[in-house]
């Protein structure tokens, strides 16, 4: 049994513009579940260098860090594990007695995903988007050994930067092994066999809930399929994959898994499967 | 019902060199027997400004302040009630929005408890003691109409200071009525209507455990009896004054009561009598 919240009691936190309930409810049930003395809670603020400067004062064990303040954050921690450092975005901040580490767990967790389902760094992917999620994800990938693949993006600026920062590793220039295409070009089959999607589209309440996207033949002719959209975890990219039974990584299985890394860094405990499965349950109710 | 822990849920704390346990258990114990949506954590911290710039930051709702932290804060806050302004002294800081309203519940306590119990201002004190406690129940005193006392300490010069600011109000010197006297001096009975007890003697523990504050026949004498020791409730000085009868003020009393006097500052709540016996009876446990 958890012990009644004492002086002892660690807090994890997390900092977001618009604090949802996932994270509060998803720690929380666990901590109950593994009888750990710990507390979460759900933050934000208007004041990003105080909230940090905060945590490090108060002792707070742990953040997870949301937008928009996976960038800005960076100047105010010590030190960026790798996972952060290539991407220069955080999302978990772990206290080691005053000493803030940065770390992304959301590449971790891609990075985890797809050595369980032994997706073959061989395959070319199309990743649509640009954002800060789609640059976890495309960075997940090149350190996985993908070294082809098409950033689908409308905004160029971006898909351009993020294609080009995946072939400049260590400072060498790989270019041609990642490009940027507009958002409604169509690759050959060949060019298109893992897709990913880290956009909305697909999510629920949103204006693309019911669209898929990437278009029927293209999933039917590739080889795997990944989606970060969480809500439903079904969405309709996954099911038309799944249709065709291919390998997919859901988004759900993405958010389940970077949240998981968090509380493994938070507290060292790695719950089972079947209760982390409990307390997503539970987060999502 | 208190509801699981959620991202809405407001964090109150406490800050001090050495955290107990009391605030912890018996602010949750309240929340939780009141069905409030709140979670009470103790903490404590070598940056005091940077703490405090989290707790603004953080929208945590409230802080309880111990030393080393009670003079040292007031800087970093924004608005000093009378009771923390009097004292120059706080130990509660509510955020009201960004905004960081500060109030010595030890004042307001003994203030209400002098009411409740109706000691009559009219009566000479005699208070042993001159740390931040015993400034905290002399101004009450003062404030709630005592003219004379004085305070009993070894300390000559922080004796003589409390004396001397007491006499002080407004600016205006009304020196006399309130004066310092050595450790050993002995009252005239007239001198001593009313015995305080503000150092650590029948403390629980503590060297002087089995000591009386005042001596017998001076209490046989009194008329009235406070002690602010808190472990044991029942001090050899409170024991000595109840077999004579004499309405007695606890150092358990204060201790609740300002604890209280906290709790409806964060929470707009006051729970009644049997609540907060049940959640101190928990406390303590």
């Amino acid at each position: 049994m958890k012990p009644p919240i004492n002086k002892d009691t660690q807090l994890c936190m997390s900092l977001s513009a618009r604090p949802g309930n996932f994270g509060t409810r998803f720690h929380n049930h666990l901590y109950d579940a593994l009888g750990l003395d710990f507390v979460y809670k759900a933050f934000t603020t208007t004041d990003l260098p105080a909230a940090i400067a905060g945590i490090r004062a108060l002792g707070i064990r742990g953040c997870a860090v949301s937008m928009p303040f996976k960038e800005a954050c960076i100047p105010y921690l010590n030190r960026l594990d790798a996972s952060a450092a290539v991407l220069q975005s955080v999302n978990t901040i772990v206290n080691e007695g005053g000493v803030l580490h940065a770390y992304n767990t959301d590449y971790l967790a891609v990075r985890q995903l797809l050595a369980q389902q032994q997706i073959d760094p061989a395959l070319r992917f199309v990743l649509r988007g640009s954002g800060g999620m789609a640059r976890a994800v495309a960075f997940a990938l090149r350190d996985a050994g993908f070294t082809r693949g098409t950033i689908l993006a409308r905004n160029e600026a971006a898909g351009q930067a993020l294609a080009h920062d995946l072939g400049n590793q260590h400072g060498e220039n790989k270019s041609g092994g990642f490009v940027w295409q507009p958002e409604h070009w169509q690759p050959r089959p060949e060019e298109a066999q893992l897709l990913i999607n880290v956009t909305p589209i697909g999510m629920a309440g949103g204006p693309e809930a019911a669209a898929l996207a990437f278009a029927p033949a293209q999933i039917a002719a590739g080889q795997a399929v990944m989606d970060v959209v969480a809500l439903p975890a079904e969405t309709p990219l996954i099911q038309a994959a799944r249709a065709h039974r291919k390998p997919v990584i859901t988004g759900a299985e993405v958010i389940e898994l970077q949240a998981l890394e968090q509380f493994v860094l938070y507290t060292g405990v790695r719950p089972d499967a079947a209760q982390v499965q409990a307390a997503a349950t539970f987060a999502r109710s």
